[in-house]
């Protein structure tokens, strides 16, 4: 019998469809031409020497002469960087206009490479790139909300080979996170507790689903996940914004968000996949029912007219077993 | 300067990206090999020939001894057809047992055609058989929400090529209807109007979005659409739940639908889409603040983690231009 089951946080509902159900190996990707790249491509914007290319560099990483990481504004943006913020109302109709911010974290100077096969001080420096510009860009007064994400693979939006991620601060808080606060409020003022610190303590207890455990943090399959190996990397310290991370905590981050990464590419054969971080608006620094987390979608399956037309997601993996395959996945040592 | 419209039911927000902005003809789909499909194939579980191998048959349109639509239970549902609908509280999880219906209509005996190929007789009678399902699903107390949807091409999540779509009816209300419908009612109570209605007033008022009137119907791409050529068809009847339509209605659909998909066809060279039927869950038959309608989504962009992050949408495509192109595009008379 197929399973419904909901999603604390966005009350969304997935179905565990048994019939249809894979073991976990059957979403290993197979392997594909062009998997091997060179370690630098010489037509490559990201590739060293062509740093001029991109212009204006708001933040870099050196090592010596040699940048480790360095965040560029993004060649096309999605957002204008100068402007004001207008809101206007026509008859049922809301606009803003398009200001923000949007930037590319280049994450090593090598083409090659992709946070998996990092060293964890270099996943280290991209998690620090991230921190920096949040904090600088929350100063900006036109600004909501800030999303840092990565498209890793075609099927996951991205043509660019070269390892990189991107933040994007909009002028707006987006609908979803209002959806996912309120919930969060709701159930605070139901209990006194944190959604997400109780739902952590729970999947603790039952360890089922866990795929990782480290100092700071906890790697596991959501209860109700929305795809086979959807990820959520939480951090155990209540903490509503990303930016509010120490320094040791990012530096556990790295070792987890590389040690996961890297059992998503060994195990599943270098899987395309989206990571993103949910953090609070940016009114807001901190609150005492919103908690701050990565959540990665591997992209080894399709959504279809079934989930545009019910907002419902289709699983054909049951989260126990993809963490039990996880957690079996061994890495080799950098 | 890009801009960010709300849609006026979901609240969600899309960027028009200006710019990233494309021309619509930069949509248009290249050529693939597989373009061309046989008539019938043999070992198609959807070709004439192999009606046994789906067993039973739920509705059936005949001329004479041939099939013209058939609806067949699907061969790997996501939902089990027999067992009581059980609903579970486990600490802070919600899980329901996983009963439903879910079935296949082949739309049409030839293996190659698909809606904006056929004759409007033919896909009246693919609407004819969603609404007759839909009338008698809605009769199982089990179920609370019935999901009509088409998936054509890879991208938009099928491999069977023999032009079909699915029905999946519900155990549960999905929480996307009900963000829709607490939308619907907010602005109901507020103006003592249907936000659909007033939604179809201003864009026959404006002309600038419409794709296609006809007698029923009224097809136009979204204020704020989430991706490029995304279309809605709203029927001019206030009609909250779609198997209430009359017969005269669905033959008008019927053309409105086959022209529209024929302008996407032979506009953008066959793109892969999805479409589904957005209606009112069962246990309602009418309300004051709801409205079906179709949407569909052509599959000519990728979400990747901004959207995954942020639940917003990038388009780079102006819903003005999208709705021009498609205005202009001359359909050939079957």
């Amino acid at each position: 019998m197929p399973e419904l089951r909901q999603n604390v946080i966005t009350k969304d509902w997935a179905i565990f469809a048994t019939e249809r159900a894979k073991r976990p190996h059957e979403f290993i990707r197979p392997d594909r031409q062009n998997d091997r790249l060179p370690a630098h491509k010489p037509d490559c914007p990201f590739c060293p020497g062509n740093e001029d290319f991109l212009g204006a560099e708001p933040f870099c990483i050196r090592d010596g002469d040699r940048w480790r990481v360095r965040v560029v504004p993004n060649k096309y943006p999605a957002l204008s960087a100068t402007g004001e913020r207008i809101r206007k109302v026509e008859g049922i109709h809301r606009i803003i206009s398009g200001v923000g911010i949007h930037e590319v974290i280049v994450e090593h100077p090598r083409h090659d490479l992709t946070p998996a096969l990092m060293s964890i001080e270099d996943v280290r420096n991209i998690l620090i790139a991230y921190r920096q510009r949040y904090i600088d860009i929350r100063k900006d007064p036109r600004i909501e909300a800030i999303v840092i994400f990565k498209n890793h693979g075609e099927s996951a939006g991205t043509s660019i080979e070269h390892p990189h991620s991107q933040i994007a601060a909009i002028p707006v808080v987006p609908h979803q996170f209002r959806v996912r606060i309120d919930e969060a409020i709701r159930y605070f003022d139901d209990t006194g507790e944190c959604i997400f610190c109780r739902n952590l303590r729970d999947e603790l207890e039952s360890q089922e689903r866990i795929v990782l455990e480290s100092e700071h943090f906890v790697a596991f399959i959501p209860y109700a996940a929305l795809s086979p190996f959807h990820l959520w990397i939480y951090p155990r310290r209540h903490v509503s914004s990303f930016d509010q991370s120490t320094d040791a905590e990012l530096a556990d981050l790295a070792y987890t968000l590389k040690t996961v990464l890297a059992k998503l590419y060994y195990g599943l054969n270098n899987p395309d996949f989206n990571y993103t971080i949910r953090s609070i608006p940016t009114d807001e620094t901190y609150t005492d029912y919103f908690h701050w987390y990565l959540a990665i979608v591997p992209r080894v399956s399709k959504s279809a007219g079934f989930e545009i037309g019910s907002g419902m997601y289709i699983n054909t993996s049951m989260p126990e077993d993809s963490a039990q395959f996880l957690r079996d996945v061994d890495i080799p040592v950098l």
